[in-house]
């Protein structure tokens, strides 16, 4: 019986969800089978792309259902409602690469004013196309391909690896849209180049692993880029698109349109958002007509502040069109502010002996963020 | 200005601390900078050892200090004290690596009996041996190199791709133990293979770059497998060993002590930690003469309860050696049974109306964990 000591690299992990798992499964596991193996068959070496498919985990969440309260959008009342939605984390991942991705070529090419987002459920398929600057129609020299394909089709590539430039963009880690290509069965990308006048259109099949040849054409047309894929739903243990899953996606679709500064119409499954700001975005949450503050502090921030529901201190933020659900840095920067100013007008109304601490008021604060921030360090721990 | 809607792999992450970043920053940054240079200089390519040391934080944690309090072992006291302490995490999970390997071995090679831990500081290194079975000094007929080699020198190996196989070891991912060596100046394997009566020593520099050809001898020895490494302290923004990280990796030797079921001796720093069971380690963390009991219930898991120090539910817990910090559903597994039979025991002697709530009841517990489950699902989210 021999085996390497083959390291673990969830060592120290915050959150260790296994009991479950350990109740199911009997107590003499398949230890010490590797006695008749040889070292080939117990030693392996993966591609990155095989790895990706069997370790989803650290590259695109986990592929397990759970159970989260989140707010989407209710449909009859026209508001945001926080609601208990079953989801897989790894696929409402993959939406979000594409969907960042459109917000994020927003921040880059000042001309883009319209996203659009389709969540076809019957065809199980998504699609958001942006009419920012299309993609470089051309070939790079070094790589061989074309820009387009370099940059959906080729692991850890990314305009995005000078951290000497400091960028307000979400994506820089070189997997991004590669990974949503991996998970899905077609994955189609199409974008118009101005500059050299060419279109582009490329389809990957069977989880990135089918590559077909692009179509060119020289065409003078307006800049878009579009990406459509059809998700490999059996990775995520479903047959098809669910509605919480669904109900998830439209709400980032409102979150986008928040985040832009009203500076792009949004549409979804063609309906305009009449989402213009990011007051706009805060009022579909709190109750109508209650008491806010809104304020567009410059042209990176924007927040508010509300009374939270009662149930303790609430936030809703963004880094870079980022939805940053358990707040963070840049959401205690705004309601320490509040907070204190709070403090400090409350102690000269009651003069000493204030028994009102900083976490009770905090408690009563529903405070909303959208920032941009450079090259900001986010850390899922 | 054109530049590619590449994707931000951190979509909807939870915590986004990045508000001193921006604060620190001009409002000016360098968007738009794309305009002048070519789609080469645009469109990057890594290889993925440089992506990982370009993009650490989701292959190792941050590599930015941070502070958190955390037990150490005092050692005028001769207990184990919750202190805040100033650490990389990056540092402490490449560490971390090397130590869960040689628990894991502990696992697959029921020989086994001890594991030595040196981390030394004034030289900058850190050492883990282990007794268990060598790894296999022959040639993998596939990689054509030994396979300390690929289990050490190459990324995305493992033995323990197979899922159909139920493991209650830490590591299954393919990095593991490489990125120790990634973020190593200095990376040195030996180990003794009985079987086929070879000793083999290997080493690594310049963050695995930089690779020596082994040496090998034919010689009749104990089996073992010792690895040393000097971290590439700069990348973790230090110049040297500090005090509150060697506190942690001094820890983390307990933890394993503690994690073995009492059938490994651990010597730290040449000295052999008196921990020999779980009990003996539970016993460091609650104050003398107070009450706990402990129960080992079967050869997977071993559990404790004692009274918390007041501050609300507390918890120590492992999974398959690895320090779950915070707790997870293993840890509610027990949890929740203790508190539902104080809970029955309370209502009975009260009879009805009862006050006391479930959260009541737990705030006043400390559990302590220590099982091994097959194929684990770790979530760092």
């Amino acid at each position: 019986q021999r085996a390497a000591p083959e390291a673990a690299a969830q060592a120290d992990k915050e959150n260790g969800d296994a009991a479950g798992l350990a109740a199911k499964r009997s107590r003499t596991g398949g230890l010490g089978e590797n006695r008749c193996r040889t070292v080939e068959e117990i030693y392996q070496k993966k591609s990155q792309l095989e790895h990706i498919l069997l370790r989803p985990d650290s590259y695109v969440g986990s592929t397990e259902r759970q159970t989260e309260e989140r707010f989407v959008f209710d449909e009859q009342a026209k508001r945001m409602t926080r609601k208990k939605v079953e989801f897989v984390p790894a696929l409402y991942k993959i939406f979000d690469e594409i969907l960042v991705n459109a917000a994020d070529n927003l921040v880059r090419c000042p001309s883009q004013d319209t996203i659009r987002v389709e969540v076809n459920k019957a065809k199980g398929y998504i699609t958001v196309w942006n009419n920012g600057s299309g993609l470089p129609v051309q070939i790079h020299k070094e790589h061989k391909c074309y820009v387009p394909e370099l940059v959906f089709g080729q692991l850890l590539t990314s305009d995005n690896y000078d951290d000497s430039e400091r960028k307000v963009t979400g994506g820089r880690n070189g997997y991004g849209a590669k990974l949503t290509n991996i998970f899905s069965l077609k994955f189609i990308v199409e974008t118009a180049d101005s500059r050299s006048g060419k279109w582009y259109k490329q389809v990957w099949e069977k989880n990135m692993t089918s590559r077909n040849d692009p179509q060119l054409k020289a065409k003078t047309m307006e800049d878009f880029t579009q990406v459509t894929f059809y998700p490999d739903f059996a990775r995520f243990g479903m047959t098809a698109m669910e509605d919480d899953i669904v109900a998830l996606m439209r709400r980032r679709a409102y979150d986008v349109a928040a985040s832009t500064h009203g500076r792009c119409k949004v549409y979804l499954d063609g309906r305009l958002l009449e989402v213009h700001s990011f007051e706009d975005y805060v009022s579909l949450h709190l109750p109508t007509d209650s008491f806010r503050v809104c304020q567009v502090v410059n042209d990176r921030w924007e927040v508010a502040v509300g009374l939270s529901d009662g149930s303790g201190f609430q936030q809703v933020s963004f880094v870079n069109s980022i939805n940053t659900s358990r707040g963070g840095g840049h959401v205690n920067y705004v309601a320490d502010q509040v907070v204190n100013a709070i403090m400090d007008k409350l102690s000269k109304q009651r003069g000493g002996g204030l028994a009102v601490k900083q976490a009770h008021v905090k408690g009563y604060l529903w405070v909303f963020v959208n920032c941009l921030i450079e090259n900001p360090a986010f850390d899922s721990q």
